[in-house]
């Protein structure tokens, strides 16, 4: 199969990936073959060099070597990031969920029925992610159809591979014209999912996204399980973030016994479904979650502990930064708060966390038969790494075996050390306006 | 007493800094001027700088001014670090404290006793730090008095404030030749404390450094005791960072109520002294802490409730980064943490760890006569800040207020947006080898 293509580029070097057996894999002198279909065509050692030029077709000299401080390992997976929040990024942290949304969220979301806004936010905020490494991206739009199908756009056009949700929202009483009628809503997305799929991008897809459910009626959110249904969607909301949260889902929903049945019952509920916090799920709620392959974007011992599929998420702009690998800082931060507080917890080790990033990202989001790890078949979407870039924010490293090298790039590495981010064996990084800046 | 001394520069434009009062000040189109013994002589109006130019005796074209999106902030402070961990930061972060001592601490430290490989660390240490914004660290070097002696030296080259102690450890018996008898550990923090102090260097100072209860006889804890009260001299260790230790000082100390009475009983907790970490620190040996003035390097909200002395520290290489930017990012998120398990828990903002990372800092480390904020008469320890600099972090920076540029800088800045740091007035960053570079 790999000989219907032509053998598009050959690279040699370590590549550090997890697979579902083991955390963390590394393929020392490894050689890795992608089709100019961005598959990868095969994994091979260097030293069978020759013969696999003969069986595979590419030419020896042409292969790419990495430097010694150099690995490739699987692009970044942010599973939650709201394209549409990326403009105060950084800023408005620190105030309860249901103000921050009255506050700031709404008010900013309403000026991306502006398309010209609109597109200066989001051309920043795909290229920012890319830069950062990540490969694939799940956004939050906001309720305007035509600002989210310009996010699909440049999402393309850049070469990322995402999930873009237009966001309905037919319940909120704070800020004047951020609403939209049961009929709009419906009417919309029926439209955004149209146009969007109609576009035929390779990498960008639409998602069912409900913004939460005290922004829905009931009767939208029947419709959009359907429209999910029907269509065979991803589908993507918030869930259980905070306590004053849990209370108004419980005034607005009073025949529903938790707030996952809220979703559970208008078939929200899928193996296509992505669901944004969770943190205060009980045992029974997590249980549904398994049993409906429901996945969560957020760091949660217990949800492992759960088997519930798992990733990590920006989160823009309710956390602070745009890459992940901030993301999984935080992970290990957190499990180390609570190992504090308990000392009976199991901290996460680095290597988990690595694949909450990667594998458990491509999971989430329903993707792992095309990416999250290095496996014949599967797209390229990978970081070339150099922990020792000149500039960089990473001093004084040695001959380190490549364990020590990725976990040097984990903890301290920032974009600087991500010197070459391909998407489907496409390079989009650095591209082209990069390298004239 | 501003004459006595020509104005060296002067600087017009925003000034973002804490005081005891508040959290946070910010000064809008202010005057500075900073004097050529490198003090502040004069903050002012930038409206008034025809008559200030004339009181102070500076030409007003020589004022340099700030552009749009940068300001001033005092510089940061770096309570507790191992240089000598540096060679190691962002590794092995997930093991337990006793084994991680022994496993990569003793093995790596024993390694100073070659002055060229302490030369190479502590020179990539004290340049690091200084370019993320450390004016001030307070530095545990090694067992080895020559090596530590350079590390001051250094960080006098360099420009950077710095507290250095030589480790003291008369009890260590798991690596061989990483330990004193309790003659040499007393011998040789005489002479470190004698031939530091005789090079003069204006702004390194020693500091009296027992690494921890556990690695010291009681003979020895308290001979260092007696050594700072003659000598007039800091003081710092760990405390109760985690479960283990705890149990191993009850062990070893059979007559010390607390860990805190070990030190207490041996004179070793003063208004000068620095203790890391105190995760598990009751509220009476909380109280202990209030009553002898002693400080600690760590970020918990119950000792701010106790009104112990505060300050943050990187603990490079137990904390993975050597930013300050970092601790502050981790401060807040494991405040957050917290908040999620105790909904009660009030949260930290970011107003209150920046007052932390920069003039609770200076108090931890008992300078805030000389540093931590924006006062005539103070040293002039500042940070240059542009928030929207080229190549950075922080995309879509607007025409904002002072305040959301510092939340932005704190959430989501690294050292690209730190374009100049000062020391005691003098340009330490960019340096003449960085510029070259
Ligand atoms: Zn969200
Ligand atoms: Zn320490």
């Amino acid at each position: 199969m790999h000989r219907n293509f032509k053998m598009a580029q050959v690279f040699r070097g370590t590549f550090i990936h997890s697979t579902p057996q083991t955390a963390l894999q590394v393929l020392e002198d490894a050689l890795l073959g992608v089709d100019s279909a961005g598959k990868i065509a095969f994994i091979g050692k260097g030293e069978n060099v020759l013969e696999l030029s003969q069986k595979f077709g590419f030419n020896p000299s042409e292969v790419i070597k990495l430097a010694q401080h150099e690995f490739f390992m699987p692009g970044l997976i942010d599973t939650h990031i709201h394209a549409s929040q990326y403009s105060y990024a950084g800023t408005a942290l620190d105030m309860p969920l249901l103000k921050w949304l009255n506050t700031y969220t709404f008010p900013v979301e309403s000026h991306f029925k502006d398309l010209e806004f609109a597109r200066k936010v989001y051309t920043q905020v795909v290229k920012r992610t890319l830069r950062n490494g990540t490969t694939t991206a799940c956004y939050f739009a906001t309720i305007h159809t035509d600002a989210s199908l310009l996010l699909g756009q440049i999402a393309n056009d850049f070469g990322q591979r995402a999930l873009v949700g237009k966001v309905c929202m037919d319940r909120n009483d704070s800020v004047e014209h951020y609403r939209e009628t049961l009929q709009e809503s419906v009417d919309e997305t029926h439209r955004f999912i149209k146009e969007l799929l109609n576009k035929k991008y390779p990498l960008v897809k639409p998602v069912v996204t409900p913004r939460f459910a005290p922004s829905c009626t009931e009767a939208l959110l029947k419709q959009l399980g359907t429209i999910a249904k029907n269509n065979n969607l991803h589908i993507q909301s918030h869930i259980s973030e905070n306590i004053d949260e849990l209370e108004l889902v419980k005034n607005l929903f009073p025949d529903s016994e938790t707030y996952t049945d809220v979703y559970h019952k208008f078939n929200l509920l899928t193996d296509k479904t992505i669901m944004a916090h969770g943190c205060h799920l009980s045992d029974k709620e997590l249980t549904v979650f398994r049993e409906t392959g429901t996945s969560l974007s957020h760091y949660a011992r217990n949800v492992l502990n759960h088997k519930v599929k798992l990733g990590l998420g920006t989160d823009v702009a309710g956390g602070y930064s745009s890459s992940i690998l901030d993301a999984v800082r935080r992970a290990l931060d957190a499990s180390k708060v609570l190992t504090i507080q308990n000392p009976e917890y199991q901290t996460l080790t680095f290597e988990e966390v690595f694949r909450l990033a990667t594998l458990g990202g491509s999971q989430v989001l329903s993707l792992d038969d095309k990416i999250g790890n290095f496996e014949v078949g599967k797209d390229f979407d990978a970081l070339r790494v150099n922990v020792a870039a000149r500039g960089g924010p990473i001093d004084l490293v040695q001959c380190e075996a490549p364990k020590i090298l990725l976990e040097k790039f984990l903890n301290l590495g920032d974009d600087r050390n991500i010197v070459e981010v391909f998407v489907a064996g496409r390079k989009v990084v650095p591209c082209a306006d990069q390298t004239v800046e």
